[in-house]
């Protein structure tokens, strides 16, 4: 490691404490969808300290709303601005997109969280609060390595450009309009929790819904009725068998230590109104993963393919056949060449800095980075601090040490990739 | 038939129009839940033209709100009273309550009604509304052959105890008050619409509520969660088989030709709130139904058996038990002997009337019977004009013929079961 990293390495060893706080105060403020301007506005703030270039903006518009890669059910933007916040190199180096995430998904039963969701209590290490590991810890870590560039006064060849964006969790707008912007780049890193592993390749998803239809009847003589309910245990079965048949077909060793490489989640489900009567109703919402080796319309396809096979042969669905929509939230699936140089180059860091050769490995979900490299025609590999597990759960949180290490790792990258001008 | 008795007859028939023009001035009053005063009103002025001894009074109190059997949510009884009209016998013959429910259940979709559901339209002999089948029919069933009684000049020697109540579609308050104002009888017809069959036993019921815990998790990574919908499915397969051993348990003749006796209904699941997390958390509720050979409390310790049953086998419900709460509505079942004297009689009069023998079967549902037996000790049978299916559902309707008939069949069974003072 050479003078100007062991600076690097060690002002980011000072600057933990400082570090932690500022995750602490961008966790306290609630950044669920619709609500992501004050969180946002913690962020930008902190760039414009920096002294970045800023370019904050309300996405919609009609470019945006008619890309084929749009999909979002939000009717609104106003208010809660898209962040691009570019550090400009002095020209000849590669340029990087930084890419997190602001919103975050909702806290779901206040009852299973052990502190407030939005306290972004300190134990044990460990930073806990909705978005703390999914992913304003990660969005930390590249605002961190950014710093510890400029406080110690290295300057890049290549741009670096932080984006810190929203509507990840529903679909990916707020990264879309990014790049129907302008931002592309040689390369992205995205923070998401990958528990420190590399992925080069992710698995990109979508929403579905299912409506099963059943005959409404009083509760006392259900048998005149159909039970939306019971002829929808059916498709869920039958989509147990779906996911069963498409992770059985993967053979990506990246995928080897993942138990289900694109799983069929369902998510949501709400039938019948009134304890003594027959639904008539049931809508099945939920998540279908896809491979980086398939498109979004070949997994759909599958999918539409299994019901149909159900209206067939189930004489009621013959009658009533099951309706599927795709709706809201897609991410594209990712796919880069494990010997990218962006994959060597972030391996090589983290090896400086770990000793220890990284992980690489598939990612369970999808990220924005399906946007980025899909669309935005940029190389992406997602590497971040996060636990995985945590992200969407009750007391999520980070291991606030991987979140500095992650900084490290990401600043001796950025040194690496646009290059350092001497 | 002896003179009287076809004097009585004759009455009935010269009256048929009279009769029909009050069902159609009842039916015109809306009286759902909250509104049973202007129906009411009708009924009052009634009786007090047959000169009935009346007895009007909002229920209510702390006798009723504290009695095990009261089961409501109801707040304000203020404005809608509950009637008893004593037609007084000349003493020393058998005594009963002729109950009919005043309140009707909401009309739904309108747009699914033929004509106005409060019209009371006549069309082919029919007469259509909510509440025309239940069961103001068979309330105008009970004060037609009251008034044929009067009006022929027979002297019963038992009291006729006619009962107008509230709160039957909401748990039977009303009919508990009754019964807790001292209201009990050596016999009981309740003319819910049972197309002129026989209940001497009705089924009961109640409502459940069952909460079955999961884990939430990223979908992508949905193997570390654990899924409250995959939890619910053995809730829902135990369920079923619960159903099933229970209705195999059945061996009364009665209900021989009822396809499942005593249904477990799940009438509403909800569960999840996000398509792409693994959801934590699934709420079923439904209706179950109850013996008239078993308690209340006996159903419910056996589905509770089962829940717990679950809790000790399944790994995950040992440390996340099964929570089942019993809500809402609750009826009392209903069990006459079939060879009660009331029912002897009140087939006689049938056979009288129609010439051929009436269908004795169970009740598909509760009734205030349950209250009135279990309660007040008082011996029910459930008889009425009124067609089961229509009954809360658009395009009510009942029989004129029919609602006659019963009228006859019901007057004749008066002058068995009190007797006829010479």
């Amino acid at each position: 490691m050479n003078k100007k990293e062991n600076s690097i390495k060690n002002w980011l060893k000072e600057n933990r404490a400082r570090g932690a706080r500022f995750l602490q105060i961008l966790v306290r403020e609630n950044s669920t969808r619709g609500n992501e301007s004050s969180a946002q506005a913690i962020i930008i703030e902190k760039c414009r300290q920096l002294g970045l270039t800023l370019d904050i903006w309300e996405i919609g518009g009609k470019e945006l709303k008619e890309h084929p890669a749009f999909c979002c059910d939000r009717q609104n933007f106003e208010g809660n601005p898209n962040l691009v916040a570019v550090l400009k190199g002095s020209g000849g180096g590669k340029s990087i997109i930084l890419n997190g995430h602001i919103d975050v998904v909702p806290v779901g039963d206040e009852k299973n969280w052990k502190h407030d969701p939005f306290s972004g209590t300190i134990e044990c290490g460990k930073l806990y609060g909705r978005g703390a590991t999914d992913m304003k810890g990660g969005s930390v870590a590249l605002l961190l390595a950014m710093e510890s560039l400029i406080a110690t006064g290295v300057k890049l060849k290549g741009d670096v450009i932080f984006q810190s964006v929203i509507e990840e969790e529903s679909g990916g707008a707020g990264t879309l309009a990014a790049v129907l912007r302008g931002y592309r780049a040689d390369g992205a890193i995205i923070p998401e929790p990958t528990n420190l592993k590399i992925f080069p390749k992710q698995q990109g998803s979508m929403w579905f819904r299912i409506t099963v239809k059943g005959r409404a009847a009083h509760g006392g003589t259900r048998y005149e009725g159909v039970s939306a309910i019971e002829k929808s245990l059916l498709v869920i079965e039958r989509l147990q068998k779906l996911e069963k048949d498409r992770n059985a077909s993967i053979t990506d060793p990246l995928f080897d230590k993942i138990p289900i490489p694109i799983p069929i989640n369902i998510g949501k489900i709400t039938s019948g109104e009134w304890p003594s009567s027959v639904p008539d109703r049931t809508i099945i919402e939920g998540r279908m993963g896809v491979s980086p080796e398939e498109t979004i319309e070949a997994a759909q396809q599958e999918m539409t393919d299994c019901l149909q096979e159900l209206n067939q042969k189930d004489e009621w669905f013959k009658e009533n056949p099951l309706q599927i929509e795709w709706f809201g939230g897609r991410w594209l699936p990712g796919n880069l060449e494990t010997n990218h140089p962006l994959i060597k180059e972030l391996s090589k860091s983290f090896i400086d800095i770990k000793g220890v050769a990284p992980l690489i490995e598939a990612s369970p979900w999808g990220t924005d980075g399906g946007i980025l490299s899909n669309v935005g025609n940029t190389p992406v590999v997602v590497f971040g601090p996060g636990i995985t597990a945590t992200a969407h759960d009750a007391n999520e949180h980070i291991d606030l040490e991987d979140l500095f290490i992650s900084s490290e790792i990401i600043a001796l990258t950025l040194m690496k990739w646009c290059e350092v001008h001497e």
